[in-house]
């Protein structure tokens, strides 16, 4: 059943997904310089079937401000995905949350080894910085979105809340302490992937705070609806080992409050993320779907 | 000896490590919100005692070119140690060079744990392009500063020089294959240094030009005497663990063409990089010292 609700988010990401792949390509192909063993191990980990969700979210946002998808919007797709990859691959490193199995193949420290999946992160997070210092056409938007992506990608964003999620590891935080990490950890590079992506389209300020907005409530239920899943799902499903936070003691929504509650909040913010929507028409209705897909996820 | 010769050096720094140490506190100090056990491990390793030879660079080149120093130098020569301090760190990892000493102190991951250390590496690396995209004034100024430090430090340089180290253990590569090694793993980010600095002073492209060259030429001699001492120094003299290189089946210059040939080498890359600074009148003295400091180091 989750796998046909996968599926639902799936339809809906491919096209998205087809364009983020293309640019990536296109960006690793222009790089002749890169060490070939090192390339070949950033590609094994971009180019695994993941949901491109971020970087959908970047183009989505820019087509909802600006009627059509821009190539500073492309390349920002691409730096987002970059980003969360490497995220990832660190995130699964033996010393980390030691996983053997992510997006459906074996992770990049089992299919190469540490040394090189340590050093493919770090390539992947600092060639986002280059392709966008490199390929964005405009000075000011250059900054901008390089200063939101290392905002939220960095020590005061997704770094803390992975540092906070090992560090909350078998004990029992409040509820209050554990939405705190999960914002840190993913939602708020959702809402960075929204703000980069009404940033790119010319968003005005109003724009900007409700696609921020849009971003940050997704990301959390996002989050939840992931917790969900690791109890609820099998690893064939999630493409990565199932029961893997319950195994390693890792603070949940569904551990602390139990599967039901859990679902209502994913629901809840699903709704919540559906209402900030409220100044767009029709074209925000691929945002709107995400965030109903995201809650069906998790039925 | 080599620790009196190394005093040369530390003296003609003193004053510039002085100004990034300053600037570094700074920017780690405005930022609040910073997990404070991940901000913990990214000081230790950003103010242990190092020489800041390539920050001072950074300030140095902006001083040749426009006699004096300014705020984006400051900023650039931050963000370029904090860089720097992120490859020793993950470097020392035990899937990489597993060392447990560095700068005199344990590295981070014996200070701390690995994870720590593996994410604190993340936050400085992602904090530098965040404190250049913040604090550097001009818009071009910061697009040029962030493509400089992304390639330099990317997998078409430091990180391929880091891959190609590795894969190099226990094999007798060719010179020119080690010394290929060499500039990408140290000698880029000693030009890139030169280049951040320059640009920041406003120099002429054939003022760059110049200060690059000479940026590679100290930066390879930099590695070339770094092998070297690993033979001859003590770990005290050192700060980190002395004879290494050769126990892990590293290719270094002396392991390859002895200790004599490797100390000519060393003298003749001094020379050249003095020889490119014809252009330049007594301002660029210190960068004359500091080619001198850096033979003297290995005798």
């Amino acid at each position: 059943m989750t796998e046909t609700k996968n599926s639902d988010m799936g339809a809906l990401l491919r096209d998205k997904a087809q364009l983020v792949d293309s640019m990536l390509k296109t960006l690793l192909t222009e790089q002749t310089k890169i060490d070939p063993s090192l390339k070949q191990a950033m590609s094994y980990s971009l180019f695994a079937p993941g949901k491109r969700i971020r970087s959908a979210l970047v183009l989505w946002c820019c087509e909802v401000v600006s009627s059509s998808i821009n190539r500073n919007a492309e390349i920002a797709a691409a730096a987002i995905e970059m980003v969360h990859t490497y995220s990832l691959i660190h995130d699964d490193l033996p010393a980390m949350d030691d996983d053997d199995f992510r997006r459906g193949q074996p992770t990049c420290h089992k299919a190469f080894d540490e040394a090189t999946a340590i050093l493919a992160g770090d390539g992947l997070l600092t060639f986002a910085f280059k392709a966008l210092s490199t390929h964005v056409a405009e000075p000011n938007l250059v900054i901008r979105l390089i200063g939101q992506l290392a905002e939220a990608a960095g020590p005061a964003g997704m770094i803390a809340g992975q540092i906070a999620d090992l560090n909350a590891e078998r004990t029992t935080p409040s509820i209050e302490t554990l939405e705190g990490i999960h914002i840190n950890k993913t939602a708020k590079m959702f809402q960075c992937a929204s703000a980069m992506g009404a940033i790119c389209g010319g968003a005005n300020d109003r724009q900007l705070m409700c696609l921020r907005e849009y971003g940050l409530k997704i990301g959390l239920g996002y989050q939840i609806a992931d917790d969900i899943l690791d109890v609820s799902a099998s690893s064939e499903q999630l493409g990565k080992t199932a029961g893997k936070d319950s195994k390693a003691g890792k603070a949940t929504y569904p551990a602390l409050i139990g599967m039901g509650k859990s679902k209502q909040i994913a629901e809840k913010l699903a709704h919540e993320a559906v209402a900030t929507l409220g100044l767009f028409g029709e074209e925000a209705d691929p945002l709107r779907q995400l965030a109903i897909a995201l809650v069906k996820r998790t039925k």
